[in-house]
Order: structure tokens, then sequence, then C-alpha cells
């Protein structure tokens, strides 16, 4: 017997019907907001990841050669494709690009639970604006697109952190530039490693003199938890000038961004947090995560403003920012709170066909109920009344018209509504027509 | 500049939402005939299409070995994996199985109109029922699939043909069975060889005696072009008994067959046309393609039955009929008929922010119309009303809000129909109660 590979899914019709769930909900909160949706090839170049995200991400990606001998690599991600038709047509485009995608991604990783080899992602990224409206703007969508599953601020938060804002720090207390990497990679694991591997690693970068007081800083930094928090603490720091006034700006930044999102109704789901840095090397401002209130280590999405990414492969110049949400995790935690519906449904009406006789009349009436937009079932084969009758109440239908002979030499039909149980004998006519006053 | 692969494509806003008017037209036609969405993976094991199709199927493939050395490929095709899918549940899963799929598939081909390496198809099927109502099911929801998009009997036609008939038809003429698979598959380019070769060839694998007779016979039926032809052309000839009682079996098939495409309203876009074999070697009863009446070349779609394939897969005998339509040359044929709607919808309200004072109050009221699910857009920074104006106009937006400061005194704001130019100075509650009530 065949089997689906290792980490890949077949989609019955009832997960099907629920992975589409997820897709009409996000689709539906993209849509409101005004972002347009578009897509991207599964297969690129190999070189787009690589330009992206450094030769790293190579053991992660399925990549072969095709029968051109052309390195190509099924798509990990969407972000890298999307710069790419940014940056071709530029110009052309009408900014602000509010964009959304929801597509497969493929990634060789070891199977497990909440990690697949090929999974969905929705997408949402706007180009073209630097203004905080923008971030402000993608916030408010992926909150939104997690509330409209019946998800609450008791269920989940976004974390926001802020690259620019730990430039600052980093400056403060004397990180420099080619240490950068490093430091907010070790922070990105803060959260997952012990105290001693923390002192020791951070001694091996900074030496033990400076990591001290570095400790010290980091410390009282990730603790902030509001704005005032971090008014309170830039408070006894200055710098000279130009930075001073940078920083004063990027706080201004910060006080509109949280004004906005409260003017928005979702602040509530908003908390600063600076453990986040994102892994990623190229995001420049503004980023944050999703993550379940309970279990923090799960992470429902994560995003972030990455301004030169269009330029680097290519096109000018073009501020960005975006964020992706995975169709496992989020499904999982749906699950856990209880929010999946049972989605999958049955026929609006189900034609029982009394005698083969009948065959026609009904095809025709099944013709013209379908016509007008109801869905309809009938039996395939010549099967018995009793036999039929089972399959209509286990068929989820809402009617049952039944052609009979003897009704139809009155031209008859009997329709019977299987949520109250009233049946009546009727002309096709006023059938199809009570069917369709309750059908929307 | 990074560049998408030949052959594959980049679906800006505008394309995405055509292709996607495809999509969407697919599953209502789909949905009111109750067949269920599944989906199954992008990448299978390639020995899945060989145990199908052959080898020679290996060179139209995107395959690969995978890091955990498994050889594995890009779905060409849809169908061996909802076979394999069927197979795995065959006893779990209610009969008839009336399933539907909208799938992107991948070829290793030369890119050319009408034909690239990545395209979706429409793939429906019906599975467990082997009367002839289920052939007419699926005839019906692929003429209706295509003539959702205001396609006509004048613009495309299913050509019907039989498997079974052709059996009789070579068991007629003597063509042994060894022989059939060429034999058909030399039918298969009737149309498109000469009669040199057509000679040639059909005396090579006959021997020029038998051809001969072969030739006649064939001219014949392959010019039969409705049921009472059909009739008539068998008319004179007589099997021995349980070959013509097969036969006559089949007859009353076929004629019960076009008697329910009749009640169903769309026999008119049906010909009986045996030139149609269907290259693969798995069919196996009806099989049909549809057909641009104007250019006959331009097949839309193709189909039939094929009983054995799940078994082939490993499962139990179960009976099968399905279609595949592919997006592309559908696309091109709706175009050529200009059937191809405007379908980029801008915002359905656009909100003007005056001064930046108003932009909390606005954004307030941005996020209480997108929860009533209208879709709603603003500036992303600060412009001009100027600017603002002309970003309104050339949204596409049905309604203008202007959120400006004067107003607001009294805290009222303007709303403008921008079908009709109308305008009002009203409080935010009035202005949302309007718009809601023309929004669907």
């Amino acid at each position: 017997m065949f089997k689906s590979l290792s980490g890949f899914r077949d989609f019955y019709p009832d997960q099907c019907q629920l992975r589409n769930y997820l897709f009409d909900k996000w689709k539906f909160a993209s849509t409101v907001a005004n972002f347009f949706e578009y897509d991207v090839p599964c297969l690129e170049s190999l070189d787009l990841y690589q330009e992206k995200s450094g030769e790293e991400i190579l053991s992660q990606i399925y990549h072969f050669k095709d029968k051109g001998g052309r390195p190509v690599a099924m798509r990990p991600e969407i972000t890298p494709s999307v710069a790419r038709m940014v940056a071709t047509k530029a110009n052309a485009l009408k900014k602000p690009i509010k964009w959304f995608n929801i597509g497969e991604c493929f990634r060789y990783e070891r199977p497990q639970r909440g990690r697949l080899r090929s999974f969905y992602q929705f997408n949402a990224d706007i180009f073209g604006e630097n203004s905080f409206l923008a971030d402000v703007e993608l916030i408010n969508l992926l909150i939104n697109s997690l509330k409209i599953f019946g998800l609450t601020e008791s269920d989940f938060r976004i974390r926001l952190s802020d690259r620019k804002m730990w430039a600052f720090l980093l400056d403060l207390i004397g990180v420099n530039s080619d240490q950068t990497k490093e430091v907010l990679s070790l922070i990105d694991k803060y959260e997952r490693i012990t105290n001693k591997d923390w002192e020791n690693k951070t001694n091996q970068l900074l030496g033990s003199d400076k990591a001290n007081g570095f400790r010290n800083t980091i410390k009282e930094w990730l603790c902030l938890k509001s704005f005032s928090d971090l008014e309170q603490f830039w408070h006894g720091y200055k710098f000279d000038n130009n930075l001073q006034q940078g920083l004063e700006k990027r706080l201004e930044e910060w006080n509109s961004l949280l004004k906005a999102l409260k003017a928005l109704g979702v602040s509530d789901f908003v908390e600063l947090d600076f453990t986040i840095v994102r892994g990623l090397a190229y995001y420049t401002g503004f980023v944050f995560e999703a993550f379940d209130c309970e279990n923090k280590s799960r992470a429902l999405a994560g995003g972030g403003r990455y301004d030169h990414l269009v330029a680097k492969l290519g096109g000018p110049e073009i501020p960005a920012t975006g964020f992706a949400v995975g169709d496992v995790t989020l499904k999982d935690f749906l699950e856990s709170k209880n929010l999946i519906p049972n989605t999958l449904q049955g026929p609006y009406v189900y034609v029982v066909i009394d005698s083969h006789k009948m065959l026609d009349n009904a095809l025709s009436g099944v013709s013209i109920l379908r016509s007008l937009g109801v869905s309809v079932d009938y039996p395939l084969k010549k099967i018995s009344l009793g036999k039929q009758f089972k399959i209509v109440h286990s068929s989820g239908a809402i009617w049952m018209i039944i052609y009979g002979e003897r009704e139809w030499r009155t031209h008859k039909i009997t329709l019977k509504n299987l949520k109250n149980g009233v049946e009546s004998l009727v002309s096709p006519e006023v059938a199809f027509e009570s069917i369709l006053s309750k059908h929307n």
C-alpha cells in the first residue's frame, strides 16, 4: 500500500474543511483591512534563499537541480519571493503595498508535534511605508486574524520589541557593531539557557569585566513591561546629541504606536518584551511575536520590520514590515481552546427517487435547484426507499424531496423539512420556492 | 535582479484575483453538486507515479532524492494521490465518494502558450459507484463548472466516447488484446496524422490485408454522431451470445446516460465522438473531453472511468470516474470569449484623516467598521487632504468618511457616497449604519 511521505498531510474532506476554515478567516481579516491577495511560485531559484538567509538555510530546504541543471528549491517561506516580486515592479506598484498570501511551505525537518515538512503560512506585509502607522496596521491585522477565531487577550498576546531600541541599548553598554549579531542571537536564547551558560557565554563574548555590567543592564532591560518602564529606563541615561535625538524620536514613535493600537481597541493584546529579537538577521525596527499566554514557548506568529530586503534582492530601497502565521501551531492551539467548529456540511437538499421511472423528473428538479445555488444530492444508483431514507438522515440535509410515481400523476412531490419534521405534498415549483426562501 | 523560474508564475493581486475567480466558480459548482473538497501533498513518493503511468512519465516529472535518500516527486497530477487516499481508507469512507480538489501541479515541459511548468488543476472524482449515473453526475459537473463562467453550447462541447464500446469494435474487426493499446494510441493521434501515415502505421500494425477492412470500419465508426447512429452501426452485426448480451447492455447504458443528461438539461453540450480514446492506459468505460467549438485542438478538460486504479495502488477494487480541468487553457479560453470580469476590488470605505489630532478617533472608527465586516482603508502616514482625496478616487471605494477637527467638536464626521456624490454631516453611529445598510 502506498503512503504519503512522513511530515506531509493527506487532507480528507473533514481535515480539508478545517484547513479552509483557517484560510477563510485569514482571508476575511485581511480583506476587511484592504490587504490584497498575491501568490508566489512553489519552486524558486535556490540562490534567492541563500541571498536572504545565508548558507545555513540549505540544510532545511528541499533543493535539487532541475532537468535543465538549475539549482532550485521548494519554498521554505514566502518572504524572499514577495520581496522579489516587489523589487521587480517597484515603480509600477501603488504604495503602500498591503498584501497577504496563504501558501504551502516546505522544510526538511524532523516531523514532530506542531512541526511538519509541509505546512501553510499566512503572510501579510506592507511595503513602501516607513511610518509607525504601517507597523500598527500590520500588528492590528495579526491580532484581528487571531481574534476572529474567538481567541481573547487571555489566550494570546503580542510581545513587542524593537531592533532600533536594542541598538541604543547595545550602544549604551558598549557592545560594538561586529558583536551585535552574536549578542542578539544570545538574547534570542535567553529564556531557554541556564544561568551558568548565560554567564559563560557573555563572559566569553565580552570579557568578564564588561560582561558583569552587561548582564545587570540586560536583566533590568528585559524586565521592562510598559512604555512608562521604558521611558523610566532611559531617563537615567544621556547620549551625546545625535544619538540622544534619535532615542527621543524613537521613544515618541513607541508612544504613538501604542496610542494607535489603543485607539484600534487592541492594546490589551500587546506587551512590551525585549526578549524578542527575532532570529533572522534582517529585521530593522519593531519586531513582535504572538504567544500562547499559558505556554510561552508556543509562538503562534512572528514578524517585524525589514527595510533592506527588497534592495538586497536587487530592487530599490523600499521599507517593509510583515508577519507570518503557521497553520499547524494555530490549529493545535485552537483545538486546545475548543475553538474548532464542526465545519463539514452535507447537502442542503436530498432528493429521494421512489421508482426508476421518476429518475428523469427527479434529475430535472436536481438541476433546477443546483442552478439556483442550492447544494443537492441524490442516489447514483437504484436503491430501496428505506435505504435512501437512511442516507438522507445521515447526510446532514435540511430538506428532503421525494419524487413518487403516484404523487407525480398530479404533478406533486413530497417536501419534508428535516429540522421540524413538517411534510407537505406540493408542486415542484412551490417546493423549490419554500426551499429557496430559507436558503442564504 | 532575481527572477521567477521559467514556466512559473508570480501572481500579483490582479492575477491572483483572476485565479481565485476560477477557483471560486469551480468550488461553487462542486459544492452545489455536493462534492467535498480534499487535498493531497505536493510531494509524493516517486513510485506512486511510476505505478500508475509507467516509466515514461519520469521525463516530465520534477523528481529528486530528498535528504533521507527517498526518491520523491512534485505532483504532476492529482489522480494517483487521491486514489492512494481512497485505497488507504477504502472501508471507512461512505460511498459514493464525491470529491473535488483545486491544486497546483508541476511538469517539466517546454513552456509555451497554454502550457506552463506549474499550473492548477480542478479535479473531480466519484469513487465507489459503477452505475452510469455516476458518469452522468460527473459529466454534469464538468459542464456546469464551465457553464458557470458564461460559456454556452456554442462555445464548448463534451465529446463522449467509451472504452467498452471500443472493445466491442476491436473485437469485431479482429484486433487481438495485445494490439489494443497500440491501436488506441494510433486512434488518439487520428486527427493529427496524415492519411499516408495512417495507412502506413495501420499496415505495419495489422498487416495490409487486415488493415484495409480495419480502416474502412474505423472511418465509419469515427463518423457516428448520435445514439441512433451508434444503434444503427451495431444493427448490422451480431456477436455470439455472451458478447451480444454485453453489447446490448452497454447500448442500453448509453441510452440511459444520454437520457439522464437530457433530463439534467445539459445534453446540448454532449456529442458522441469515438475519436476520443484518452491517452492514458487505465481508462475502463465512458471517457470524454471538453473542447473549444471553434478550435477542436484546444481541449479544456478530460476524464473518464478508471475502475482499477485504486486496486492497482494496493486498495480493494473500487470503481471510479473523474475529470481534470487546467487553469491555463481555461483562462486563455475565457479571455478569447471576453468572459473575464474585472475582479480587483478596492476598499468599501476610505477614511480620510483631516489632521493628525484626529488619528485616534479615525482609527477607532476604522476598527468598528472592520469588525462589522466592512473593508476599510486609511492613510498610513500624514498626508495632505488633497492627496488623500486623490487616493480615495483611485481606490475604488464606494464611501468616503472624513474625520475633521472642526466637525468633531460636535461629534460629527463627513460621509460621502462616491457613487451618487451625496454628502452629509452625521455622527459616526449614523454614518456606520448608512454604510452597513447598503453593504452585503
